[in-house]
């Protein structure tokens, strides 16, 4: 079965009403799956969390943005997170049977959808971008709402559907594709938090690691546990087996090992079963091979 | 729904067009879905994958069986897998709404009507045999189809169904009810059989090993590779990863590696998920953590 994530986030995280109208609006398509939903005062801004087929996903998409649109005014918006519109950002994930040219497809139709019917401008980001400087979330919210309106007029800041204005109160959004993103923490068998600092820094992106890796270094006190705590922006191109391995490696020049490790919250089946293939050598492997996959297929 | 998985083994894994006709006598019945085939050329077998109701799976596992009597000669068979007949083994597993004692039962009708209808040899092995020592499949198969041929007439190896005869081309057919079954194969960097058979012999229950392991060494002539063939009757007992770390001290021992492994057919996505869990070393983990395991239950 195709199955898509997807993780709009609204500029309302005070009133609860408004919130609850608007995730209603993605949850009453047929097929939509709520995964979690949470609301932030002080960014006055709300996370929401659905699952559906590429053509469900699309539809409760657009539906909640349309019903943003008509409850919420970026006129009168205030709140710590930089946003450029009522449904400010749109990021679609694959999740199973769908490949990430599919998911980046859907986006600029759902783009093109919103830009013409609710007459919002819309900027594609990530993996759905256009430009490969429209790739960064923060060049396309530069100003944010409110300096978006002055310069939205300039070529450079064109979007890439919809009308070349602001809508009067839904500001603009954006629309993105992104693979799924890991979060997993390793325990090595040590207090000192020096060691997990250059683990962490030996690992990521921004100092010369895996790019899809972000990691830092932090001392759990409950346990007195060094912990290397890392995002995984994109498990095909890093596998946990292989950041399991260099965290392994790179502990042992400092003599000590990994304790444990641990997924916090949601992970797809697929980073698993890649996990096992590694270090069972698995060979002609293909995840319908797994009964469960398999009899959801058929 | 009730549901039963049936997953017989034909003598055939050469003539394509022949396992393809065998396959579409099960499929035929309505309610069948095929969930997977996969033949090997050296084992020259063939092993099928279907499940449906327990009426629907009776009725398609006994059309195959009377397509293999058909179209198999094992007077002409040879392949590296031991085998008593054109269908040698017919595992019945309980997947979802279903007790094991309803597939004992279903299995013993089964046997009963191939054994009457089709005048093939049947014997009971595993949860559905009627003497604890045919629970094991290797004692049903002794001295294959040829040694059977021989000693059939002797009161230790009286069919529990049909004639005390084999069926002149279709041998005899065992049948049995049992947990979900994983067919795994560990290939070494050696061509040397002789080290492949002492690591099987060191894993596999009967000779002191895993009691819920059977293992064999053979010799993949396509690749020089040898081989340790297991099956993994109880995957809850010993796990694939306790298996592969197994086998990789004992070949060690030998001064050869495992170069690789494989999955023959379906396996449930726990046992996967054991592996993933075991080498990362995962604290707290649990299978509703997979996003898909987690839809498929809201």
């Amino acid at each position: 079965m195709k199955l898509i994530e997807c993780v709009p986030n609204f500029s309302e995280g005070r009133r609860q009403e408004v919130v609850q109208e608007i995730v209603g609006a993605a949850t009453a398509v047929s097929g939509i799956k709520l995964l979690d939903q949470s609301s932030d005062a002080s960014h006055n801004r709300s996370v929401v969390t659905f699952v559906g087929t590429p053509e469900a996903v699309k539809q409760a998409a657009f539906n909640a943005a349309e019903k943003a649109a008509e409850l919420i005014d970026m006129e009168k918006h205030s709140g710590e997170h930089p946003r450029i519109g009522a449904t400010d950002v749109i990021p679609l994930i694959p999740i199973s049977g769908v490949s990430m040219e599919e998911c980046i497809a859907l986006a600029r139709e759902l783009g093109e959808e919103i830009g013409e019917k609710l007459e919002i401008p819309v900027y594609l980001y990530e993996d759905a971008a256009l430009s490969a400087e429209r790739k960064n979330l923060a060049v396309v919210r530069r100003g944010e709402y409110e300096g978006l309106k002055e310069e939205i007029g300039e070529p450079e800041r064109k979007p890439d559907f919809g009308p070349a204005r602001l809508h009067p109160n839904a500001g603009a959004t954006a629309v993105s594709a992104r693979p799924p993103l890991i979060a997993y923490n390793i325990n090595l068998d040590t207090a000192d938090l020096k060691i997990a600092r250059k683990i962490a820094g030996s690992i990521r992106g921004s100092s010369g690691g895996y790019p899809s890796i972000k990691a830092l270094g932090v001392l759990i006190e409950e346990t007195g546990t060094a912990q290397v705590t890392i995002n995984v922006c994109n498990y095909h191109h890093v596998s946990l087996a292989r950041i399991f391995e260099t965290v392994k490696s790179e502990a042992g020049r400092h003599g000590v090992g990994i304790s444990s490790s641990e997924i916090v919250g949601l992970l797809p089946m697929e980073a698993l079963l890649d996990a096992a293939a590694f270090y069972l050598r698995l060979h002609d492997f293909h995840p319908g091979q797994v009964l469960e996959k398999k009899l959801a297929e058929t």
